[in-house]
């Protein structure tokens, strides 16, 4: 049957109920064509045969559950799939495949009360220009008009944007099936582009380059742009016990030297895959050794005071993402709790550097905010 | 310059000062390359020359000012420029190119209380799927927590979505720069996809024929599920003197098909570049006659009774647009202004079947509405 991820009408990609995926595009003139995505569709490239009619296609192995990018190489260019939506990744727009998890509904759209999710335009002083930030309100919001309600800030990966979360991560379904469950508080979360540059220079491009280069700019955009417009544009409870930051991959690393570095600011703080720099002021590519006293900044110097006021500290990681990524994970968790500082450490099973892992991670880290 | 509508980071497409635009794809092993999209680019297709390093290049004679699709032919596919923002058109996501237009700040956005972009989804009893709708919502709305705001239904072209009107449309910046301005009144706009099919049958593809076949779903879907769900989910003013419909293209023909017909829900009307069909329920695609008499049901049979339920009857469409499509829509006017029916029409110079058209019209449209 056709994908979820298929735009209207498109017969292709399929999938089948073993979970192996049928791509085709029709292409009378090209010489040579394959199909080639995120880890979770295999290996590829995928070489794609030409039929008769001049459409070429391919059968690829089961893929893992959850959403995968993808692309088409069309003579040596990446380029879409027409028959495909597009999802903001790699710094493009680009082709993405919905693989069925048997079972798992905590992401799919059911009959309960659903939030919406807003865009919301705000001039932002740190960088000069109007950013988008999409912000999904809980079910009721509207009708509860004296009711305040926490916030999560909640950031893409790399080469994403401020859509990721909702797009591929379908966060506004996983968080309306756990209200409705009574399991995680009704909360406002806001999405914000992961990418700043000072006001009067140039745009940088996405990615950790380009946000490794202006990491205190995008700092400066949370704690001096973003957060205020929240507090002022909707009912939130403006204080560091009703506000919590996460996010996936790059979004992790950010919200890591954010938090950290503004704990007045925030009492629960999660990472979804996100690599530890203890300290950013000092980031050149090598790693950097893990010492709980100096870290971040000092943050966790005082491990007692910190459990007393961080009430979340959550990191995780996909089990089949890659052994060094995991190792330097696990490793700080394992640093971390030996020097007495309380963590939460999620493993999403079978499921690469991918948004299944960061999906199954929002499922868990939601129900723990805001208790 | 970059053109507005690429993604961050991307150089090209570049802008010329006379709007002549150069596009660039890295493709060192295509045989063939040309861009090609929408009119306001040209005639085109437009064939690429290959650089010493593999790229290809060209650049267009100057396009007309506006949003244009557009789309690269790499050996003989029509693919995606990677540098480009993705728009829905064409039933699937498509490159667009934005040539400014000298001296034009309504579509821009500016430095004036915004509104927000809503997506709300709800459950339609008459297709039995959750849809998604966007909402704009006016600046202040979640601070007059008691004001109530009349509700414009805005409808997008055949090939598109319920993103277009503010993707490529960017009807929210016109909205909210006619608000600044005291030119318009704040008002509530639903945007919603045109497609619809009785639940428990396959899904149609989008476009006119699609939509031809099953254009009383859409229309139940309208009356009986999306202005319900409006009224209850919104601080709307639920009744006809109130509420307002519009559409481009395809969304025109639906617009006067639904209107005519529910007079008792309508008192404004818009269609921008809308085909004129007298009498849907008998259409097979040959020209109708359009007889004042008997057109539509008859709605314009007792021109002062309309004269005096109808606020506004609004129609629209480009001088560059088909000498066949205008002549059907000027001809119409010409009649029924003979036969005593009150209107408004609208040309926009120089422009054809595009959203700068469009973007004019609703610029033009919404000031008249709810007066």
């Amino acid at each position: 049957m056709a994908a979820a991820s298929n735009v209207p009408g498109a017969q292709t990609p399929s999938m089948h109920s073993d979970r192996r995926v049928t791509f085709s595009l029709k292409a009378p003139d090209a010489t040579s064509l394959q199909v080639a995505g995120g880890d979770g569709l295999g290996m590829g490239p995928f070489p794609m045969t030409k039929g008769t009619d001049g459409t070429w296609t391919v059968t690829t192995p089961p893929g893992v559950p959850g959403f995968h990018y993808y692309w088409f190489v069309l003579n040596g260019v990446e380029v879409n799939d027409p028959a495909s939506e597009t999802y903001f990744g790699y710094g493009k727009e680009t082709s993405g495949i919905e693989v069925p998890e048997t079972g798992a509904d905590f992401y799919a759209i059911q009959n309960v009360p659903h939030g919406e999710v807003r865009a919301k335009w705000y001039l932002s002083k740190t960088t000069g220009e109007w950013r988008r930030a999409l912000v999904y309100t809980p079910p009721g919001y509207d009708d509860h008009s004296t009711t305040r309600y926490p916030v999560l800030i909640l950031q893409h990966g790399s080469g994403e944007n401020e859509t990721g979360w909702t797009r591929q991560g379908r966060a506004q379904f996983i968080l309306d099936n756990l209200i409705a469950a009574g399991k995680a508080r009704p909360m406002i979360v806001a999405m914000d582009r992961g990418y700043a540059q000072p006001a009067g220079t140039r745009a940088p491009l996405p990615g950790p380059s380009g946000w490794l280069q202006n990491h205190t700019s995008f700092e400066d955009v949370v704690v001096h742009d973003l957060i205020p417009m929240i507090d002022a544009s909707y009912r939130t409870i403006p204080d560091r016990e009703h506000r919590a930051m996460a996010g996936l991959s790059m979004g992790g690393m950010q919200t890591l030297f954010i938090t950290l570095e503004h704990l007045d600011l925030f009492a629960y703080i999660g990472s979804f895959s996100g690599s530890i720099i203890p300290n950013i002021r000092t980031a050149n590519g090598t790693p950097q050794l893990f010492d709980p006293k100096t870290a971040y900044g000092g943050a966790f110097s005082d491990p007692a005071r910190f459990n007393k006021r961080v009430k979340l500290l959550w990191l995780g990681v996909g089990t089949a993402e890659e052994d060094d990524f995991r190792a330097q994970i696990s490793g700080t968790v394992e640093t971390l709790r030996k020097a007495g500082v309380r963590l939460e450490y999620f493993e999403s099973s079978g499921t690469a550097h991918e948004w299944q892992t960061w999906r199954r991670g929002l499922n868990d880290f939601a129900p723990r905010l805001f208790r």
